[in-house]
């Protein structure tokens, strides 16, 4: 199989990961914060060195401010609802995900808040002019991707970022296809709440969310229960992580997730971006004057940034059709939406769905020759 | 290590548990419900596989309607607040804890919801009157854990459920202590809602929990998301289990967690339970009769039903210090208020805490000697 949907989750797993998560389960199979035993506290310590390798890499400035979660979804749904107080108002951009999406359609459906989607365009001048002529007074927030989980687009987050600050609104990110793939500094880049998924570039297992905040926000919260802290007390503790984790969290997938960073570490964050970008060019290069295929690449020139990712489709077939014949050559891609309408409303694509394409660190160049000599196939 | 902190999650895992979560990140490394390629055909399957041995387990007439979570906290603040409308009433036992008291505490402050907490009794009459006593008119939902998580009283299920059904109101179980160690048969049992934790007596990886339905109540969500179905739709697909599902799952978790209870139907749900029991009764016996040391067993006699947790104190010391001193010799048992301050509240001991011995079917007589002997000499 050449694995090529590295954007719903990274395949294969560094054999360390995998070896840390059964290890965890036999070393360090207590719960965690809870008891006062050896096991019990050292498996404390592994969650605890997970939130500093986590908080070190994205720039945040404490281990406490890291949080885990079950998924990326669950981090963006802690983060929108701790902020939809009655009456807020939300900035998102075209490209979002149905993890920012449908929250914010449901707290306006249910008459607690509204949203506004303001254009990611070619021009990041205008793209500016977008998000500005969407902020109002009550706007909470600008949520936006790291990039789009299907054409890969990277909306100009720094600049997004000043204008959320200017207007007195947060700045959140989703980064569930960036985070190990594009550098991303919380401080430098001016994010307020960054939700990442632990599976994808960070090279975790699925199971592993991360919500992060530069500083204390005081956010609302969605889940309480035990956190094994303040237990006397019928309310949930205010501070962090103890808010927003309640109840046992994944030990395996978190420890499993510390070493998949500690991948990215060694790897070289930079080395696997060029890596993946050089591929996606590539593969780009070799499809873009085939007249059957199209390539949803308007964003994608040498002035623009891109995250590794490639849509496409051929001409008079369903994206899933192609995906499907891909399959049998032991191409694994997704097709369709990827849930993810608001980008293909953008790109026109709403109807077929468009063919994606995700490679990871450990995708050769073979492998992307073959396909490209499957995708020729199919277009003629 | 002797470890009796199967309260908290069960340890060791059954090896079968460990191979299969090893084996589901190389095997079943695909996302679940979103590929069309073999690995993620094969991986939705393996989640498939798992909702059909759970309802099974569990006497629930549909797979979709199994809901896999992070934890069993995430499970009842979904069931809690998906039946929270505005002015409605919870009755729940004064056993409960944390992960179901803060959601409700939560609720109750911001003006949403009241509940009320009924007292268990020894005299089973006595409880189902005091619950009686505290049902209204707008009363959506009795809460009730399976057994305490700290003096393992087991409240009377069956007829906790036939009063909240006469009163039009829905019945939650909170299994977390209960689940894999006691029998529960939702349609024998009446229960509505099931919430389960998955790395306890189901012997499954932590970073799983489980919701069940009896049937497709109409539930709000507190988390939206991407679901892999309807994707073009901005709002959350209604049907089970996407409903309650969004993001990527913790795909070797659910695996590893079906292999869980397939080992608990080995090895026998029944023989599990006597094991334990028969521990916990010989513990009993065992220290009842120390004059320093306080057993909280006003509930347990032959007439009565117990789960297999024991609680106890020593004379003058609180259960910190004794569970330290207990961990010195290599035994691990958590001590404090195991995040119940209702269950302590109504024992009488908020202010020690106390020290919880829960076996599990891997412990063996020779380990509670052991214990028997560290507790006496410590208490000597």
């Amino acid at each position: 199989m050449i694995y090529l949907d590295n954007g719903a989750t990274t395949y294969p797993k560094p054999k360390s990961v995998i070896a840390s998560v059964t290890r965890a389960m036999t070393e360090f199979g207590a719960n965690a914060g809870r008891g006062a035993y050896k096991m019990a506290v050292d498996t404390t310590e592994q969650i605890y060195l997970c939130r500093k390798t986590v908080a070190d890499f994205f720039g945040c400035p404490s281990s406490e401010n890291i949080i885990f979660t079950y998924n990326c979804t669950m981090a963006l749904n802690i983060a929108i609802k701790g902020l939809a107080v009655r009456g807020a108002h939300f900035v998102i951009s075209d490209l979002e995900h149905n993890a920012v999406l449908r929250p914010l359609e449901k707290l306006s459906a249910d008459g607690v808040c509204s949203y506004s989607i303001a254009k990611v365009e070619y021009d990041e001048q205008k793209t500016l002019e977008n998000f500005e002529n969407a902020l109002r007074s009550n706007t909470v927030a600008i949520i936006c991707t790291g990039a789009s989980n299907v054409f890969g687009i990277i909306p100009p987050l720094k600049a997004l970022s000043r204008l959320a600050h200017k207007n007195g609104s947060l700045f959140i990110v989703d980064s569930a296809q960036t985070a190990g793939v594009l550098p991303i500094n919380m401080t430098d880049d001016g994010i307020d709440i960054l939700c990442c998924a632990g599976h994808k570039g960070l090279m975790g297992p699925t199971g592993t969310g991360i919500l992060i905040f530069a500083c204390d926000i005081p956010l609302n919260t969605i889940i309480e229960g035990g956190t094994g802290s303040n237990s006397a007390l019928a309310v949930q503790p205010s501070v962090l992580p103890d808010r927003f984790e309640s109840g046992t969290p994944n030990i395996p997938g978190i420890i499993g997730l510390h070493r998949g960073i500690e991948f990215v570490n060694e790897a070289g964050a930079k080395n696997i971006c060029r890596h993946e970008i050089k591929l996606i060019k590539y593969l780009q290069r070799n499809l873009e004057n085939s007249r059957r295929i199209k390539l949803y690449t308007d964003f994608f020139d040498s002035s623009q940034n891109l995250a590794p990712i490639l849509s496409f489709n051929i001409d008079g077939m369903h994206s899933e059709q192609t995906a499907a014949i891909l399959a049998e050559s032991g191409i694994a891609v997704r097709a369709g939406l990827h849930c993810a309408p608001l980008a293909h409303r953008k790109m026109n694509t709403e109807d077929t769905g468009t063919v994606r394409i995700c490679p990871s660190f450990f995708t050769k160049k073979s492998d992307i020759d073959f396909v490209i000599k499957s995708i020729r196939k199919i277009a003629n």
